[in-house]
């Protein structure tokens, strides 16, 4: 992409009511354009992210046997009256309206339910089962506040999965090979050094109910204890003296950190089943309550992850696997022709790889915009390294920098 | 895909409230599910036709020099009331609701204010334009009646273009140039020949502010007049002697068909940006008001225009651009194992073009399902065609078979 053609300007300052460093950063770099507090639009570079991302977790919940979906933002109340979660006492973050002629209707905050109620339509046998199903989509919540820029939102891209089985035994495997399947994503959006298991309801040692991911990060709204050599993390609400003998380990093993949540899985056993009677025949032709768990990966919040923890005091690091693009070239203006088609053939060799920035700026304005925006690898053309038949190429994260060989660039 | 992991069931008979033919058809061969009067989710194979119309017009919007974006659902009460949009006089289609604070904000039927607004903070002079953006995504319409299936819902994918530009020129030649490769898309969805270009204030003969794309169609909701052989059409509003002067001719030369609105097109001049104040510098040093033009395609009715104007009496019947496989494998279930084998072979060589029906059901449920679910080939594979060496090819719009080489197939 040619930076001359991208619409979106970086700017010195973000909005003065945006406080979280990750916002800031993405809507100083002009990936995100700020709606309202907690709403935040995509723009060309950062659909570009979230496209990586989600291509990423895509591939993995579909080796996992999952078929991709897409379901309505509009809600039915009568399918959510089913778990008593239309009620505003028990979900507190509905968004709800009313068609002309006043029938209720609400946003998707989640889409268990709905999702529930549709393949309730089309599985009716043990021999329909297992199935798994999955979608990225926007969730609209009403929050009361959101302060930690687009990791917290009021409208967010979430990843969300189910997995409908009639045995307990298939809905325990594919949690378990789900826990490892998160791991794999989690490693290549770069996050897999400093992202961790954890059970909210005790530890990963057991095989309760449900489990977070959590990636140590300062603006993260939880709290974890940590041991970086074992691999293993303890939610703050189980830390306790139990949980710890039960561990064999002592408050000395753990640190304590910030960490936001950027995945979780539950499994409802059969209690969300029982609920929407989703009931399925068995071989001995009676009907039972299937088994339900679902599979969560905030998308968004996953970009405002990575945006805030590889940060530098100069701009965004992207990992490369979620990079916009994997290079910016910078091409330093000068009158000799040369420089402009030796940047030109490189952006050739390079398309769809590469953003260039062919803009007619100082270069130093052009340095300060490649830092901020973020690319892993900065390729830097000049009168200097033409003469030598080479071009810089820097290394975004290190600094570190080399002359190189214009085609051995892939 | 295998059919026996597809969880989606066909169904004999849709939903007794769906009068639409092509939402029938849809919902009963597993592409939808209705969640409500006006509102659907897409299943597996739904999301697949979606997938291939987006990617149509996803390559001719960037082949334009568009970049894409995506704008959120929740809206600024301030933004739309710059136009005095926000007004329910004015736009009667508004969900509205409120955050926890009472502010209120509304779900988006439209972005051309926010894409605007956000537009202003990155161009301010004419050296910053002429751009375009566009997007795909979910608009919500509080519409009184829904009756039409996917063809008008309360929640409906749509593609928006907008078009900035600092001169009248740019705006007019964009429009022009959009013209054309609205009619590519058209074509390359499978509506090419029964898709006209008519003008809700002139014509197709005049230069004035809108246009529409509009594909007969027996479900339309609108009637055009049109004129096969010259490849012309009227829209009714405008149909009177006047314009028929205008053009030379006369009654005798236009049909009078209902048809559905696929795609439309508004030049806004500098209005909305006069409204809006987006001024932009222009080289006199001078500020103006930028122009504006927007280019939409209905995403999701153009789905339920391909079902309805497609469908034959046994079901759906596929253009190949848009059809979720290209084949459909059909192995007639038998002892021998050589028929599983070599429908796995075909199936091995043609992944990811083909719908694979391995179940266990008879060959007459299996040909119904292929005809409703109109894959536009259908491969037939049993124990006289593996005899033979060979697996029947039938295609599924004229019914004509032939017994061809396996190894053919691509």
């Amino acid at each position: 992409m040619r930076q001359s053609q991208l619409f979106t300007k970086t700017r010195r300052e973000a909005p003065s009511d945006e406080t979280a460093k990750n916002a800031q950063l993405l809507i100083r770099a002009g990936y995100i354009n700020k709606e309202m507090a907690g709403v935040y639009s995509l723009l060309p570079l950062g659909l570009r992210v979230v496209g990586k991302i989600k291509k990423i977790v895509g591939e993995e919940m579909e080796a996992l046997g999952s078929l991709e979906i897409f379901m309505s933002t509009l809600q039915n109340k009568e399918v959510w009256e089913k778990t008593d979660r239309w009620n505003d006492e028990n979900v507190d973050v509905w968004f709800k309206s009313k068609l002309k002629n006043d029938t209720e209707v609400g946003f998707g905050w989640s889409h268990e339910e709905p999702i529930l109620e549709m393949l309730k339509s089309h599985a009716r046998s043990f021999a329909d089962l297992p199935r798994a199903v999955h979608q990225f989509q926007n969730k609209l919540r009403n929050e009361v506040r959101a302060k930690s820029g687009i990791m917290r939102c009021r409208e967010f891209i979430m990843k969300d999965m189910y997995f409908l089985s009639a045995t307990e035994e298939d809905n325990t495997g594919f949690y378990n090979k789900t826990i490892e399947v998160y791991k794999n994503v989690f490693d290549r959006v770069g996050l897999g050094g400093i992202t961790y298991v954890t059970s909210a309801s005790g530890g990963v040692f057991t095989d309760k109910f449900s489990h977070e991911f959590q990636t140590i990060c300062d603006a993260g709204e939880d709290i974890i204890y940590v041991n970086k050599e074992k691999n293993i993390a303890v939610n703050e609400e189980i830390y306790n003296a139990e949980t710890l003998e039960k561990m064999g380990m002592s408050e000395n093993d753990f640190e304590k950190v910030k960490a936001a949540e950027v995945g979780n899985i539950f499994n409802f056993g059969t209690k969300k089943c029982e609920q929407m009677e989703m009931f399925i025949t068995h071989k001995d032709g009676q009907k039972y309550p299937a088994y339900l768990s679902s599979y969560g990966i905030g998308i968004t919040r996953l970009m405002g992850v990575l945006a805030e923890v590889f940060a530098d005091d100069k701009g965004i690091v992207w990992p490369e696997s979620v990079a916009p693009f994997k290079y910016h070239i910078i091409e330093i203006v000068s009158e000799k022709p040369e420089v402009r088609e030796a940047a030109e053939r490189v952006y050739k060799k390079l398309q769809g790889n590469a953003l260039y920035d062919d803009r007619d700026l100082r270069a130093g304005e052009k340095f300060a915009d490649a830092d901020l925006l973020g690319m892993p690898y900065q390729i830097i053309i000049s009168e200097k390294t033409v003469a030598e038949g080479k071009v810089e190429l820097k290394n975004r994260k290190t600094g570190e920098a080399e002359l190189t060989d214009p085609n051995s660039l892939q």
